[in-house]
């Protein structure tokens, strides 16, 4: 039987709110077995924009990265975030190594080729280092990864927090029984985004295409569920979406949205 | 016999000029056997914090850090900075792991305490984790640390390069052959600080109280002298002081400026 391995990606209003963060970084340090935590940025890099007068641009959900917003996303999701967030870890009494993609090369990306839409240094997940992430495992580390990916040529690329965790959860899917759990601000997916009780409890690919059909799904979940879907079927024994701070009853089912698998 | 293992910090311009960085990342990447890179942050945090208006004070050499500025070095020490390196090195084939003192309890230090100035949250090394740095080194793994540790408690710490890489070469003598490397974009210790050929190619403890008594040593030189002393009466092989780009010069003992062990 293989072993198991949790995998929790943080984002969205969490990293954002001091006290939601940390309650957060409790429960996953509270969490037995192997773990790894998968954060994204929040408004930090926005507001950093801001204040340097970088105009921001999103195309379709991601960050337009110009060089500049390269800069600001590597300082502050593999400076700020991840380090503040390791730090706790390892108060907490977790063996937290803080990386991102570029580090042993854990994860190697291509920049995003251009279909009529510059999107700069931004990097889609080309390969997952299996070897090294298993080492840590091994070793007794909880990595802690930074969504900052390279092309292996020294260039960094800025990459979305969710691919990632899908990504590395479909890599190690072989070697573990792999849980996967989106966390953020909402109890799940919701019918109806301002209704916390609109929660589905379970989802399944076909129920998927009909909610997105009828866009009865807030258009933020859409690539967040494409992802999922996409990890179950590769392998990933379960796949859960809820809220960060109740991360315990998420873990136990009793609350949150849960993934079907197959296509019915 | 114990396994030679070669430690260098690099700072001051060499970190901001583009081409001087580049052939010293080059030169690291070449270097045989076990190895730790250990850099400092150059004017870039100084720069992010003047564009931000965070203003920057420095009282004997170091910088006063406030919670704005300790969010600017860690955003640029470990964040910037450090995977910029890291992507270069492991493009060039190194085995390449970006932390800083915060990862796996790596280098646990304490607030400076108060001595009639308030340094902020700067952090006076306490503990290096030489368990986690043998593991690292013997996995094979070239650590690039940023100088950024934490007190235990989820405190993060602004913490001088050249003091870091003196514990972490003192703390890791027991156990290896230690060169402990101080490169930079002068050729050594200068009696004079304009001119180059002015280089002191060996220099006794003895004869560094001399030169500071008559004022003869460059000021900012000072504090990396004591700490390098300390290092060699403590066990650390050899230490080395002088240019990042002429590095395989530099361990050759053709150029630069050697510390003699003993009082003499």
């Amino acid at each position: 039987m293989k072993e198991k391995l949790t995998i929790i990606k943080i984002g969205g209003g969490i990293i954002d709110d001091k006290a939601s963060l940390a309650s957060t970084l409790d429960h996953f340090a509270n969490l037995e077995g192997k773990k790894i935590l998968i954060h994204g940025g929040g408004r930090l890099a926005t507001e950093l924009a801001g204040k340097l007068g970088v105009q921001q641009t999103l195309i379709e959900g991601r960050r337009v990265t110009d060089a500049e917003t390269l800069k600001i996303t590597t300082m502050v999701y593999a400076g700020w975030i991840n380090k503040s967030m390791v730090a706790t870890l390892v108060s907490r009494g977790v063996n937290a190594l803080g990386v991102s993609g570029v580090d042993q090369n854990l994860i190697q990306a291509r920049k995003r080729v251009d279909q009529g839409v510059d999107f700069g240094f931004v990097g889609d997940v080309e390969k997952v280092n299996v070897e090294v992430l298993s080492s840590w495992l091994a070793n007794g580390i909880t990595p802690i990864i930074a969504p900052i990916t390279h092309d292996g040529t020294g260039q960094l690329l800025n990459t979305n927090a969710d691919t990632i965790a899908n990504e590395v959860a479909k890599a190690l899917a072989r070697e573990f029984s792999v849980t996967l759990v989106y966390s953020f601000e909402k109890s799940g997916v919701l019918l109806d985004v301002e209704n916390e009780s609109s929660r589905i409890q379970e989802i399944s690919f076909t129920q998927f295409q009909e909610l997105k059909g009828t866009k009865k799904i807030f258009a933020g979940m859409i690539p967040k569920l494409e992802n999922a879907f996409q990890a179950i079927e590769s392998g990933v024994d379960q796949v859960l979406i809820g809220m960060a701070q109740d991360l315990p009853n998420l873990l136990a089912g009793t609350t949150g949205t849960k993934l079907k698998y197959g296509k019915s």
